[in-house]
């Protein structure tokens, strides 16, 4: 956004470019941290566009697409598809806590008439929780179906939902959005990850995923926990997802004005924030050096992650002005 | 609505003309029972606009105004101030579970920039609480919030909301939006109600309301009772609002096809909570006369209600084939 | 207790004779705010014992009976109704989060064998809830159930119970366990409260109590108002049930040492909770004169109530060194 | 138990001989699944000295303590460390809902005077939560409380644990006590799990954590699965703990009435879930053969595990008349 809390349509082309270099496998568009809900059915087609735009087919897309009602979303089904995205993702009705049947009925509707291949969105914090009979029920019903993105962080769960549906849709794919469980839910046979973390440390989500599938557990493990601590940091200590939004401008962007009002108290705990998420990106090499005011990390680094280690070190006699 | 869910501009009309003639102090389009998050910006616009014109100042409107941001929800103010509304209601920001210190910010900047006056909507059950002392700042800082709308139910929550405002604030209202507790909320000192029931036996909430107010403690409380059970009936017998969507419909309203798809067991569902609300209403002397199948009330009627028992009797005199 | 956490029988039963001098219609040992789950089975036998020999017939008393399983149970009711209890309190299951069936399975066995009358507890912010259907079925199944003690606050619950039960057991008592509704509770038909506060200020749930069943609501309300007040200090400014035991300290007994063991900060918070509970109770005329750095009430004192608002305006007066 | 509800010794000495025979690593009497709220404390005593009589060393014995107050805890603390158990398992307090403060202030007082090494025990489901700066603080300052043991069954929970105490307590040891997330649990870096599946196959866990712990992500992964099912069918269809209780009957041994009463229909349901138990015992060959009415497994067994896939297709040809 700009500062008049409009869209930066150069802002975000650059971010396209920068996400997909730093190797994430595909970009997730009007999602629970891109404020889909604050935006106007007009706003949210343009950021489509001009992501699917810029992206000119380097990686899939997978756009949000829920809208006020059945109609509504298939019209914009309509339109993501003639922009390209490779699939459309759509929450569960939110706001009126819907029982199962009612949720069921609403993806069916959609599945029956959609034109492009649809990723169930389940965050039962937010939205009416689809339960695993309601997956397997829609899997088997709708081929256009295709994928569920869940956001619950329950592993039982994710298990619970691949043993109801992989035996009858070898085909469909499941991916969590919870990151401080993207390990775990990748060796439990989860298929990957749509995660906020992405849009910030891309380079260590991607580099998580590919030690957990090359099996090296132990390294992964260190990545993930770190990710933990990361993770923590912005959805914990600031209103979601100011955490997130606050984590990118250090990574180079502007990000503008958000939608959600903050108090003052607000904007200066956002303030501190930013220091904490700072010294965390810039202990694993993320940002400009030097930084000062960083502690020394009370956890050794990952062995063989040779670069951080010696980014870090230097760093740190830099602040304690031992070299210059 | 109409069969293919489109707003159906004649029973809207004819519907607005029947709740002002039997009493409701009152209008509320865009509220949760009026499912205003299925609807687009334009058609909750046309939904006040022919309520406004229906009304023609007859009664007060209260019109739900919460668009997606701060911007786009103050310009739907300026466009119902210009209609003629008496007040907007905004309903906490949803999806997102804001702190108490971001719901304060989000009514802040409406309250500041608010071209009318403004209800606070609180509905933790759907949206963000406002707690006690978020209303309590409001309602000191800002002139042009002069109302709360509480669906929470919660008694002491009432109590503890007037003892924090009405000091410095005697002329803000306190409304209670949870139908089941009207009478004793009224007790306890809230000035009124903008109740679903309302909108389906406008005569039995304002007559509780009259009874209430005079002091009729033992008459209300009977009404009181049977207004819980026909507001579960309502509330708990099929995805909110389809069961206050079929009582409207019994009352002689074409409600049309509603926006949420439901599944075929719940189109079944719907219509035994039809027989079950016409037993009831028809107890009431609500609906066309005879109907079959009603169990006998297992409740003495309220006293002094005499044209209510005397149509039941004869109704169910009929139903045993003892008169014809 | 004493200071070293025993049971202190000289204070116990001087605050039997204090609480039935001001009033209170009967007394309840071994509920919630008296800990009993932080006592042995054979300490709540004494306790038990103690204040029946004290009281002597004047007022009745209900005992809290749970023990560790059904068997227990009946031990401890036998016990009781041979020291003469009126009835016994008995809360459901907890721990374990049992189902409506199991609820109903564990009181009806109880219910059946039973040697003196039983009174349901339903508490449901610490033990499985005791639902509607159930209270019903075992109110019909088990004439020795003779009440429920509802602590869920909840208006429309309760006069879902009364609804459900009264028409087949005239005779069933409902009492409520939330001080912050007791008004509003009687005024839709409970008969009576249990209430924690009745063992700090007597004098004033009596008074609520009086008040409203003679129809006086305006006198009521701001009774339940400062009832509010209070309770909310005492239950949310400190680990329950510590708030009441500063406040009962206030009025003049020795509470020792709690079972459930503080924390510094605990210990030092809990000081400044007696201060604020002072203060409130003094301006109520409820502890000796004078006590300085109260604040002025913000509210109006009820009308009528003279010796308060002039022990009020003494104190106040004293306080600003105007009179001495 | 036997018939009358009394605890069986032979079959208790019985089972310790079998579920050691069977490979577990260490021994849990009283914690929930052992129903340790519904025995008297001399009944939870005779338990342990049971157990450790007939363990005679063979494996460590985790003892559950929890008694009703500190000094009554301690007290059993006592006792379990003159029977020679390894450690003693406390839950956190139930009930009450305490803050983290008065968890902290509990278990520091335990922690300080306990004569055997004390196990934090948090279920969040059942009793006060025990969050991770309390977990950090109590290991900084008791020595003898040395593990935690958490059934939750969240992973970031688990890892943000691991992360505060690990560096400055690297004896700690971390348990989960949720069985359907034990694969992911020991991958993310806890120790072992205290798991009641264990109490019921415990051949399967044992092979579980071989696996899981030897880096044979693939076949433990399909353990895992097999054990979420198993786990819920016991959990789910039946009021916790009678599920386990039917598991380990249909394993051979006589488990006799249980302390909470059922109703005539739940009675009705655990012979439905005996049914189903011995289908999915049967098909991994731990029950007696050949067993009809099981439906063929749809998932493909685990490759290798040759026995059971033998004894699976041996009994399905059996029941369908093939063989004889």
């Amino acid at each position: 956004m700009d500062h008049q809390g409009n869209i930066s349509e150069g802002e975000l082309r650059r971010y396209v470019d920068w996400l997909i270099e730093r190797g994430v496998h595909g970009l997730y568009p009007n999602g629970s941290t891109g404020e889909f809900t604050r935006f106007t059915p007009e706003e949210r087609r343009r950021i489509v566009a001009i992501i699917a735009d810029q992206t000119a087919g380097r990686v899939p897309i997978l756009a949000g697409a829920a809208e006020a009602n059945v109609k509504e979303t298939l019209a914009a089904c309509e339109y993501y598809a003639e922009v390209g995205v490779r699939a459309v993702a759509i929450v569960a009705p939110f706001y009126y806590k819907l029982s199962p049947a009612s949720v069921y009925a609403y993806f069916k509707e959609i599945g029956d008439n959609t034109p492009v291949d649809v990723t169930l969105y389940n965050i039962p914090m937010f939205a009416s929780p689809i339960d695993v009979p309601t997956v397997q029920r829609l899997s088997e019903e709708c081929e256009r179906i295709v994928a569920i993105k869940d956001s619950s962080g329950e592993i039982p769960h994710m298990i619970r939902m691949i043993q109801a549906v992989r035996p009858n849709r070898p085909d469909f794919s499941f991916l969590t959005g919870w990151d401080a469980a993207l390990m775990p839910m990748l060796l439990v046979g989860c298929d990957g990850g749509t995660n906020a973390s992405s849009g910030v440390v891309p380079e260590i989500t991607r580099k998580l995923y590919d030690l957990t599938l090359s099996g090296e557990i132990e390294a992964a493990r260190h990545i993930q926990y770190d990710l933990v601590t990361l993770f923590d940091t912005m959805i914990y200590q600031a209103e979601f997802p100011e955490g997130f939004r606050a984590a990118v401008e250090l990574r180079g962007f502007s990000m503008g004005r958000g939608r959600q009002p903050l108090s003052q108290q607000q904007l200066a705990d956002l303030s501190a924030l930013r220091n904490s998420l700072q010294c965390l990106l810039s202990t694993h090499g993320f940002t400009d050096q030097p930084i000062g005011g960083c502690p020394v990390p009370a956890q050794p680094e990952q062995p063989g992650n040779v670069n951080e280690i010696v980014s870090t070190v230097v760093s740190e006699l830099k602040r304690r002005g031992l070299i210059s």
